[in-house]
């Protein structure tokens, strides 16, 4: 494979994360150092900068605050949700990346994010291979909800299940405080995979969590909920419970229906208000005092709660990615092997198909939940716990974060 | 003063914070070594345990396990909302509870709460004193309120602080990551006073914070507000707001509880509190994608994020009540001072009369807001930071925290 000379495009896209930054400080920092690659740009709001000819010079960044990006959440370069049209259908767009592509000599292209952006990056590929320009693309993954198709896992779930275990920990701890009892209903992220739900189960495993955990890849049952929930609140005077946003009866409606008809950019529903609908139901059933507690974008950006090991790998799976596509290789998203050294956790790269990956979606294995639905499987404690493991050094100023502040300079 | 020998009961009452279980351990290490305190029992569930015998022997409990009371939030032993009555009126209680003092030799009696536990503590003196059974009687601070009259802050705060400020700067990092732009409303504990909300301020002293803070101190108006939020939404395409739970019209009504045009279809109110409420109206007005979140119990038992400064000055204020009490004092809260050594802030504790304390409330002076009501001042600034400095090196089990396991073992 004889060498591709040219710049490289860093782009983010999708929900944010607490280590997308991470992911996008191995990309940066792998390429600056690439003799192949001539200059580093980072795409303001992901592709949408690169339709804009918005670009911010990479090499123009003072090298410790590009460093910072390893513990500054949500995506530094700004996001987008952006859907790209079938290119034979509507081909505007990929004329105007390629325009883009010329002008700065862009060879390289890496996309940080979730199966939406996989897509994206393979149709940009599938269009710059039919027009002849060399081009190489990878997709460096990213998202909270753990759902990427043939990875082992993803960048960002370990810290996000991380805070939730942590967070699910300590509220155990206050809402049994008082002998008059209570119920708390705790929501969180999900929408098709119970990932993240799942993660509260940890708490569990350490007893301090949830008693009940609903996830979406089982029908939910509301008078079987209410009944469990019953149930454990006379035993213990107290129930804890954990939900998916995206439990759904076996129709599936969501239990939280959408209120507003206001939809992102793919066309997903808004979820919303699932632990007060549910909470409420308790309290008429139980009449017992109950909480809603929503976990919103805490449990996505709650950096300081980050695992060292997710950090580390999405770094990693950053500088895989150029690595990889310097040494020629293209259309590839970066995925994690687990493997076992000594008994113990180790985490390798691999390189998966971006047609395999784009839109597919990974579940809890149905065998991880238990027979109820309502909790998860020594299986699912076995796979989390490794991911979450490591307290990163975190940077702070006067005890508060210390967050990467980028000058955005604009390529010309 | 002569010494006076006996038994000491440790009470936790109210709402829990992070750290009232250092305060906690300041009473009870410092009380297992005293040697004119004979045995040291924690009441189960505040006042509640003393009333109904419910008495746990601390020197049963495995010393390592003590110590790691520091870092578990909540209230370890049970907490209470238990209102006495006036003896006047209704001596039973109080009577049961000098049965309760005699049958166990008690000669020292600790409570660690807010206000309502100070007038608690208070009665239970006075009423010790009138029927001559000689007590030492010392209450312990506890509130993430930060509201104990004659006190520079109470224990807990700092912590709450911290992790308001902290969270406030990781959702700043999220709510701004798109450019279709949002607003972003965040719900914080207090009823009465400003000071959690306040404490927001401190993220955007970081430059990463609320744009607009709403206390309780000063009156609501919707109107404003809104026009406020729409002027910043249009400047800036994004817009983040903190609001206390307790911010109230003119008319002294509640916003959380008053009637907005937020209602379904069915005429039914909406489901959730204040920021929910608040994010309606703002999408009513602005057209904006808003999204509320509520920091709920979160806030309060968030240990992972606590202040070292606010940990060891907790266990100060234990270890105070303890000595003081030997010493001869009752009938006092202990307070804190603030002082400088070398321009450096120093606490010191004080001794404060607790019919002073009990039931008075502490509010944020006005002079700390700015002149519209929506932001705090740099005197608020300079007051909380440096509350919560200091990482505390917090016990884990792999990577999720280690929490006291108490065997709470009854006293015979």
């Amino acid at each position: 494979m004889s060498e591709l000379k040219g710049a490289c495009i860093l782009g983010q896209s999708g929900g944010p994360t607490s280590v997308i930054n991470a992911s996008a400080y191995g990309v940066i920092a792998t390429a600056l150092k690439s003799s192949s690659i001539t200059a580093v740009y980072g795409a303001e709001h992901g592709i949408k900068g690169v339709l804009n000819d918005r670009l911010f010079d990479m090499s123009k960044e003072d090298p410790g605050e590009l460093e910072l990006l390893k513990y500054t959440p949500s995506s530094a370069l700004g996001s987008c949700r952006y859907k790209m049209a079938d290119p034979d259908v509507d081909d505007t767009d990929y004329k105007r990346i390629l325009e883009i592509f010329k002008k700065y000599d862009v060879r390289y292209f890496f996309y940080n994010g979730g199966n939406d952006s996989m897509d994206t990056c393979n149709k940009i590929s599938k269009y710059m291979q039919k027009v002849g320009y060399e081009c190489r693309v990878m997709g460096v993954p990213k998202t909270i909800d753990n759902d990427l198709y043939g990875t082992d896992h993803c960048p960002g779930y370990a810290s996000a299940a991380k805070y939730i275990a942590t967070s699910c920990m300590e509220v155990y701890q206050d809402a049994r405080v008082y002998d008059t009892g209570m119920v708390c209903v705790i929501e969180i992220m999900g929408r098709h995979a119970g990932w993240l739900a799942g993660a509260a189960g940890l708490a569990t495993a350490y007893g301090a969590g949830p008693d009940l955990i609903y996830l979406p890849e089982t029908d939910f049952n509301m008078d079987e909920f209410l009944a469990d929930v019953d149930r454990i609140y006379k035993e213990k005077g107290n129930c804890m419970v954990a939900v998916s946003e995206g439990i759904h009866y076996a129709d599936g409606t969501f239990v939280s229906e959408a209120k507003t008809s206001s939809t992102d950019g793919f066309g997903h529903a808004q979820l919303g208000g699932l632990a007060a609908t549910l909470a409420a139901a308790v309290k008429e059933k139980t009449g017992a005092k109950v909480r809603g507690i929503e976990l919103s974008l805490l449990q996505r950006c709650g950096a300081h709660l980050a695992s060292e090991t997710d950090i580390e790998e999405s770094f990693m799976s950053g500088k895989a990615a150029v690595e990889n596509a310097v040494n020629g290789i293209s259309d590839k998203m970066v995925g994690f092997v687990r493997t076992e050294r000594d008994g113990r956790y180790v985490c390798k790269t691999e390189l998966l198909n971006l047609t395999d990956v784009a839109n597919a979606e990974k579940k809890v294995p149905r065998e991880w939940i238990n027979e109820r639905g309502n909790g998860v499987e020594k299986p699912f404690i076995d796979y989390a716990l490794p991911l979450i493991q490591g307290e990163p050094k975190l940077p702070k100023q006067d005890s508060l974060p210390r967050f990467a502040k980028l000058k955005k300079v604009l390529a010309k």
